[in-house]
């Protein structure tokens, strides 16, 4: 039996637009998809369990990762600094599994020069004013913050012709159809089933 | 407010694959889709209605049709000809309206060179063998026409290649669910909405 490869799914979004419960309803609604913990030199947030949400790590232990080339993709966000292990990643796509990743703009177009083949989604708020209304409802950062999330929600949302998939995320469970439907779409692919089954007539 | 121009869905299958059971289910669960009622020359199967199932007319009005370039594709199959009117079809497009249509791989590829943007879905079932007992289980055929079919069913399936998806029909369920992922994943697809947002920041 030919092993499929699998897909890498990579979501970004600016902060407030709903990419991270996207993600975390998905894992838990399609338990084939693997996932990758992110390491970051940030704090954790209340609630955030380390190995889990993130492997929080020092500034100097993640530029020991980044000398070994261990990241598929790293990024500063908000002066703290964000990257993907290329590894578990990497075994996981050999495997036959398809990997969802929920990566900022900078990280996801490093994902692309290194796997072409990925598939990557852009998650919106349906305007800039609800985006902001969001920021403020999470409480969790100060006014000043938001302001800086905020612009960089511009230059962000001007990126999304660089990505294959459009989200708007108007409601959280439409969101979810929407992300289903693309990556059960993309199983579809004839592009991607024609790598996989090169010989055959019919792939069965 | 900015009109999103229709996709143009194609669905292609050898006879017994489950084609016309999906789309015409597919018609009813998602009621915003246009088809298009295709004309032809063979004469209807039991149960079929004329105008709904098909446009059934002489082969003398088909040539007529043609000859008045009234048809988007047209192709010959089992000595009957099949077309399916330009018209009502681009009206539907321009009108925002994404349209499915049941058509063999002839006319597909005819649809692919006319409308490039078209998306173009192969249905195949599970196994031939799965196949030769689905046309035997649908007893409106003598047994030289499985035959005829069975063989034509190979030289389609080696054109696999030529779409977009492929949905291997091992249930109507599951073959439900993936086309009509493919059709919101489509929706969600970036190069589509950046025709009908040229000049805007964030699609809204």
């Amino acid at each position: 039996m030919i092993k499929r490869r699998g897909t890498l799914f990579v979501v970004s979004a600016p902060s407030g637009a709903g990419k991270t419960t996207l993600c975390r309803e998905m894992r838990l609604r399609l338990h084939e998809l693997a996932y990758s913990v992110s390491v970051t030199t940030r704090a954790p947030r209340p609630g955030e369990i380390d190995g889990s949400d993130f492997r929080f790590v020092s500034e100097g232990d993640f530029r020991a990762m980044l000398a070994r080339g261990e990241m598929a993709e790293w990024a500063t966000v908000h002066s703290n600094l964000y990257g993907t292990p290329a590894k578990p990643l990497e075994a996981a796509l050999r495997d036959g599994r398809d990997v969802l990743l929920d990566i900022d703009t900078q990280g996801a177009a490093q994902l692309r020069a290194r796997y072409p083949d990925a598939v990557l989604i852009f998650v919106v708020a349906p305007s800039m004013a609800e985006l902001e209304q969001r920021l403020r409802e999470r409480r969790s950062d100060p006014e000043k913050e938001i302001g800086r999330r905020l612009e960089r929600a511009r230059e962000e949302i001007s990126l999304w012709r660089r990505y294959d998939y459009l989200i708007v995320n108007r409601d959280v469970k439409e969101a979810m159809e929407q992300l289903e439907s693309i990556i059960q779409a993309e199983r579809c692919r004839v592009a991607r089933l024609a790598l996989t089954f090169p010989d055959l007539e019919v792939p069965n």
